[in-house]
């Protein structure tokens, strides 16, 4: 039997009496849980509340990132070349939010600059939908791309939306399960950690966060939302990655479209030059990150989703991973509208129960393998600062099974506010995060 | 599938947030960790370290304690008979320590005077020695004592020491195993808690409570040691039990001996009006606190260590299960003496390095289920207080495999402390906690 350097009761032992752990203790604790042996899931799940309780410092945080990132794989994308050319490569992350399709306009944009998006995404859980699902609506698109295939895509269309490997940062996948069964979701340091050991190991040469912040979003302050964006931006740069983080609007919806099927259209919405302004704005202003970061401070993101070139590398994207960008997308079966009860100013509405209802209807699962119905979905008729009469509609419920309209109306009971006063739509980007500030 | 009305991630939530459990979550929680289903190890390693980090309300105490006496079999012993009259039971827990023999010769010493002590004992782990470890050195003795035995034997004799069975508090059993590997033994509530749910279960009428304080003890402080007595003391009464404690010193072995068959030599001694000075004034106010909790104030305990009433009942206690109590007890083939290195007054003799070096000598056990040496552990020369000269022996160390002498060697190294001014010895009796007090 080989001796083991620690033991992990000791290890737990530290965290919980506030100590800071040592770079070889997270390198054994995290090895050691991932690849089996010496340290058992009861261990793990009793440090994560330590660390949830008592905090990590950032070189903690730094470390048990590295950890992770070296549980596994790490890609490595600075070879892609085209024409001659290398190219560039550059990914966003959102921290979640009710309608936040942001990616599939976002990634097609651009790449019809001559940059590079690996973007590797995942599935929904809880309030909070996943592109992967979102994609899976349109007819013949899968979301497995294997390494050569997705350096053939990114040299040949620039874009790929598909899903992470099993054996890219597998400390993590294993840490999140746990995470999810023991209440320790909800912890800046596991959070960024998590985040950023995917983003690390994917090998993008820089990165853009979306950090939501609002009632639909991960954290439940501002402050909070702030400091993980913050640890995130560090731990990229630490790291070799240029990045940069935006801390944006997550109390109402973004977009009028919260489910799968229907965010792809919204999406091809803004490709074709329109869309709601909401999402529009959003798309460009990571779009500017993204294009700054990779030294394209030039290029115009508004005119290639005016002149078509986004939406031409959006049917390529579509195309190369077996979806066919011409099909008509599933629609629901049964809808169902959820109309006014008073007159009035539309003061609020509420992102986390419309993301709810959402899951209700069909479009989102409460345990990971479940499947999703692409054609259930909210569709909202008003935004904050709205005017409405009673009896207008508010939002329109979609989904393939009626008896589920019952639980999501009572998900939308509080989620519409009206007021006697009008109101000011609330500020969607709230503040933008970098290395330096 | 029936609906549960907890889920386990809101209530480690709620603990995690600083908030009190329900009296419903904690039945819950205990019930369906105990039972399987709903409640993971994970689930409850979490919940442990945030109860270690948070603490409980004394209400939440009582709740967890209760949970784990109803996980089980509750026993009664309120029917024993002896001549026809009505048996009254008492007994003793002590939270451990080194050297700590006092229920060998303090049982047999209660049941002298009439009445019934159901001693429900443990084995050891790590460096402090389990009772019923120590009495299976008497050849033929045997720990496994079914409830109609039991019975049996405290109607005639009127002391048995024996195993737990399987059916008493499983979930404390469940539970510790989680403690022990989760760096969550050291937690007041969960101390108490664990503690007081056995004994409860255990049915007995009355409860003296030995909590040790000093460096072989659980607690690093006398403040803890006096809280955990504090809690239990409470626990025990608000069940019915009628509980006192004592508080103890044990930053010095008790006795000469620590081990296994040289600590039931000692108590024999004890049993026969010897032994040394501190485990028969240790048993002598254990004896006091047992008898008065009983209502036999007059009795006199000291005269039935000395009139021989208390060996009677020992060869009779040691019979009934098996043992002979003239055999010979077994003996360790090598000795090893640790002399002294300088001339002066010693000043300490630290417990928890002793319990560590039996412990090495293979008196102890690292894990659960490992066997231990009979005739292996330590014997001391000297205590605080004494004076020395240079190359006086101060501890004869005994095991069955000399390979096992440099280990205990090291962690003698700093036991033994001398120094030029003489010191009084530390007080042994600390203080007396009830639930008046």
């Amino acid at each position: 039997m080989a001796i083991e350097p620690f033991d992990a009761v000791s290890v737990i032992a530290t965290k919980r009496d506030g100590g800071e752990l040592s770079d070889d203790q997270i390198a054994w604790m995290v090895d050691r849980h991932t690849h089996g042996g010496h340290v058992a899931d009861e261990q793990m799940s009793a440090l994560l509340m330590a660390i949830f309780l008592r905090g990590m410092t950032r070189r903690e945080i730094g470390r048990w990132t590295t950890a992770m990132v070296d549980s596994g794989r790490r890609m490595d994308f600075s070879g892609l070349r085209r024409d001659g050319r290398r190219l560039a490569t550059v990914d966003k992350h959102s921290t979640g939010g009710v309608g936040d399709k942001i990616t599939l306009p976002l990634t097609p944009l651009i790449a019809s600059f001559g940059v590079a998006v690996p973007q590797l995404s995942g599935r929904g859980l809880g309030h909070t939908g996943g592109t992967l699902d979102k994609l899976e609506s349109i007819p013949g698109w899968r979301a497995e791309v294997d390494g050569a295939e997705m350096v053939a895509i990114l040299e040949r269309v620039g874009a790929v939306i598909c899903a992470a490997g099993g054996d890219l940062a597998p400390a993590d996948r294993k840490l999140y399960a746990l995470r999810d069964v023991t209440g320790t979701v909800e912890s800046i340091p596991l959070l960024a950690s998590s985040i950023m050991s995917k983003k690390i190991a994917e090998g993008t040469g820089a990165l853009v966060l979306d950090v939501k912040v609002g009632s639909g979003a991960f954290l439940a302050s501002e402050a909070q939302s702030r400091e993980l964006a913050e640890t995130m931006v560090a731990l990229g740069s630490d790291a070799g990655v240029r990045t940069s983080a935006l801390l944006t609007d997550m109390s109402t919806p973004l977009g009028r479209a919260s489910g799968n099927a229907v965010e792809v259209a919204e999406s091809v919405e803004v490709l074709a030059g329109g869309g709601p302004a909401d999402v529009v704005e959003l798309t460009l202003a990571l779009a500017r990150e993204m294009l700054d970061a990779v030294g394209l401070t030039d290029a115009d993101p508004a005119a290639h989703l005016a002149n078509g070139r986004a939406m031409d590398t959006w049917r390529a994207m579509v195309a190369a991973q077996g979806g066919d960008p011409d099909a008509p997308l599933p629609t629901a079966r049964h809808e169902d509208v959820v109309t006014a009860t008073e007159s009035g100013h539309v003061t609020a509405v509420d992102a986390r129960s419309v993301g709810v209802a959402a899951w209700r209807l069909g479009a989102g699962r409460a345990r990971p393998g479940e499947s999703v119905q692409a054609e259930a979905g909210v569709l909202l008729h008003v935004r904050p600062g709205d005017r409405v009469v009673a009896g207008d509609p508010l939002a329109t419920l979609l989904t393939r099974t009626p008896e589920r309209f019952s639980g999501a109306r009572d998900a939308l009971a509080r989620a519409f506010t009206v007021g006697a006063a009008p109101v000011d739509r609330p500020r969607l980007i709230i503040d933008r995060v970098t290395v330096d500030s």
